[in-house]
């Protein structure tokens, strides 16, 4: 393994795994070349004519894929932290004696910690997809024994659709299913909303496994999942806990610093033009962001406007705003309330997506581009607006990158973020890692000003008779200094942990081994 | 060219238009070895990051998706015998001079006749679809310069999926699309229904085209066709004549002849113990096949039973059926009425499908196999059940196959026909050509008797003590020629005009040039 400093100057490897990497080039700079993976094909004679594909185990099911040391298995998160099936899966290529499996997730969250015994046993290798909470930390500290792969979600579509990222055996659990392998996320008692981090994984996997433990008589309707796509069939008693699978933060914020964040945010979109009668928004589910959404609600609803189409992770708020007529379409890619939940189910406008029709960088144009402003977070950002969402300025992998770098092309991106997080400054000289190239990200909103990304003469002409307290980023950076100090950086080996990719399957940076 | 006999005992050549082929190996014999065809991997690079994909004539498009002599360009039949969109396509090519195309349609209709001038000045070479009516008759009289290739419905999509059929350019007409590609068939002027016949056409084809004269501002919902898929769209003044897009024939029968085809089935699939709680099946939109539904329908309802899916083909009949409770879902492929486009719009239990659901033999398994009973037609039928659906007993190729070879792996398929046509019987020693292997055809019902494959021992058995006319169908065929005397066959030369392809991709007949 060689490393070489990709565009961003970042130091990366040529390899990792023992597959070839390309360095970051710039944003739009790579174009990729060859086909699309190809999955074998199938035939109707390998399936039972009446449909019914069930199994009575996952273990069997596993068995029946031909599950080997060194397969790569994956699974998806709409149960985020109230997922039982991820575990159930390792504990039986446990038993089956299994070793090396790489997983890939399409996010861990931290119900999957009790997955480190088998990392540290030997049966997981490594994981693709993110490291989050106790998992970053275990990698962070150098303890796995591959390098982990971090992607987006539309970064995960890519890899799988072109091939980088080849799944032996995806298992799908499903809130509703039926025998044939038709599935979906809208009703049942674990009921998550969707599916669609699943889809590539059904599309391009040799073998595919839906686990559910609500059983439908065929046609499962809708079918968010193609059983065309699907192998094996399996009913168990639980796939998820569902009080833990809408657990986002879906209460606005009461804290007075939040509060200012979100509205000087509002107030940024509307004097900058961008709230417009047609306009469409994606505000995430954070609690700063459900105020900013609120007060979108509020200046529609005086101004008799509406939104075409807001980007889901849906919640009460955002459903609320369809089923008062402020908004035409919500084009959601989770669910992270069961209001999300049941208006998915009721209303024709609440469509779901997947990281394909959303993301996916490597398709003929994306969703992800067309929105006008998209509100999101970062752990850091850098004097040139680079930005980070994976690690903490400790250094510590602890969160996954998600649909971040893919909404940073929306036409205009905003980050509202504190000034500073327990006296540590988010505004730095340089990210810990940094996610994405700051000439994607256009606004920082911070409790002490706001400042526009020099690159968007655009918005500064705009803003330029405005009363928000637009600063440079080297203004608020100082003054962060200024109350906290300047901050320690992170201490690392030489060792790579996991590298970060971009959107087109080249590595923009390297998370390194902390030193204890 | 060789000729080799195939396991039917039908000579078909062993290469076609310089394509190696392979001959029928009988039912469930051929196993495919290989990887589905690839795409290229596309990058949102190339596309505009506002999602406007909007050019402004289908000569302009067929130019930036390079069209060159030689190559395929794909349309779909959903306008039927509306479509107004395939002849722009090939009057538009040869404005720009291009020759020797090969047009993979997923029908023909009468409204495509006007083709003839393309195949005859060299515009198009040949047909891979259905060669229907006046272009059967052009094609059976060998003026084609290429060998038709005929398919099921379930056959295109395993072709383009397969590699077999490599599309260059997809148009794909759609009564509603916005400027990204999103397009949907169940609204708009022209409003067609579905879109599935041009699913495989957007995923598998190199550049795809969206033709409409509906646009909607992003997005379109429901997005049938996905615009990720979708290269450019092209807003013309027309794309179907209404009229004409909804002419199947959609009243029940008045023929007293018919009428007792389609009591005698009904009654044949109650004593057969076939109609139950929760049965499926599909009946077509032929007269007979309707008043098939209505029987099937007062059987329900006397008994307070439903039916869990019934396939479309919809029209007013089975839409008023599910809206009665007389059926869950109606799994949809095309709509043959308004009221078929109206329930597919209003009622989340008329869901639309696609050959790659319903037909695809390479898939994870499909529909058709699932389905209790079907009813669907043929020109001819053998002793040894093998039936005909393209030729005449003319030898005339007039007719598509449509997904009739993929209808017959229900759990029974019962052919209702006339024993007779214009005084030539349907009941023959052997079919002009064999589009579906006998031992795939359950039963025939004739107004003069109805015959039971005697393969189907469980079928003969319960109906052991029934009251209707049970014959074998050697004493049909001998009826019918005590009536019509025995049948001239038609007169071919040596020189293949079309291939009859199987589900498998394999051939399993030869269409032979008629002798004039």
């Amino acid at each position: 393994m060689k490393f070489v400093k990709n565009a961003l100057g970042r130091l990366v490897p040529d390899e990792v795994n023992g597959q070839k990497q390309i360095p970051f080039k710039g944003v739009g700079k790579h174009r990729p070349t060859g086909r699309k993976h190809a999955p074998m094909i199938s035939s109707c004679i390998d399936y039972p004519a009446d449909g019914n594909k069930m199994l009575t185990s996952i273990k069997d099911a596993l068995k029946k894929c031909g599950l080997k040391n060194g397969m790569t298995i994956s699974t998806h998160h709409h149960f985020r932290n109230g997922d039982l099936v991820a575990q159930m899966i390792f504990d039986a290529a446990a038993e089956l004696g299994v070793k090396n499996l790489r997983w890939a997730p399409s996010a861990s969250f931290e119900c999957h910690s009790s997955l480190i015994k088998y990392l540290e046993d030997g049966t997981i290798r490594h994981i693709e997809g993110s490291m989050n909470g106790a998992l970053g930390r275990f990698t962070s500290e150098g303890k796995m024994k591959g390098i982990g792969i971090l992607r987006s979600h539309g970064g995960r579509y890519q890899a799988i659709q072109d091939g980088e990222l080849k799944i032996d055996i995806a298992v799908i659990a499903a809130p509703t299913a039926d025998p044939f392998g038709n599935a979906t996320g809208d009703r049942g008692p674990a009921a998550c909303g969707l599916l669609g981090f699943a889809l590539a994984d059904s599309q391009y996997a040799d073998k595919v496994v839906v686990v559910t433990d609500n059983i439908v008589p065929f046609p499962c309707i809708p079918w968010q999942i193609h059983g065309n796509y699907v192998d094996f069939v399996v009913k168990i008693d639980k796939v998820g806990i569902s009080e833990k699978i809408v657990s986002g933060t879906t209460e606005i914020t009461k804290s007075p610093d939040r509060l200012l964040l979100a509205e000087w945010t509002a107030k940024f979109c509307d004097e900058a033009g961008i709230i417009q009668n047609g306009f469409s928004f994606q505000a995430g589910a954070g609690g700063t962001a459900l105020s900013i959404g609120i007060y979108f609600a509020d200046i529609l609803r005086e101004r008799g406007m509406k939104s075409r189409w807001a980007r889901g992770g849906s919640n009460k708020y955002l459903v609320k705003m369809m089923e008062d007529g402020l908004v035409d379409y919500i084009l959601d890619g989770q669910t992270f309330d069961l209001e999300g939940v049941r208006s998915m189910r009721e209303n024709p406008g609440h469509v779901n997506t997947s990281p394909f029709t959303s993301y996916n960088y490597h398709g003929k144009g994306n969703f992800a581009s067309m929105i006008d402003v998209v509100i999101l977070g970062a752990t850091e950002v850098d004097v040139n607006f680079n930005a980070n969402v994976v690690t903490h300025s400790d250094g510590c992998l602890l969160h996954g990158i998600g649909g971040w770098q893919n909404c940073i092309f929306s036409k205009c991106t905003i980050l509202p973020i504190p000034l500073f997080r327990d006296r540590i400054p988010v505004i730095r000289d340089a990210c810990t890692t940094i996610c994405g190239p700051g000439e994607l990200i256009d606004v920082i909103v911070t409790e002490r000003g706001i400042a526009i990304n020099p690159l968007r003469k655009d918005l500064i002409a705009k803003m330029k008779n405005s009363n928000l307290p637009i600063k440079t980023i080297k203004q608020l950076k100082d003054e962060a200094e200024a109350i906290c100090g300047k901050p320690d950086n992170p201490e690392f080996t030489k060792d790579p942990v996991a590298i970060i990719k971009w959107v087109d399957g080249t590595v923009i940076d390297t998370v390194w081994k902390i030193k204890k």
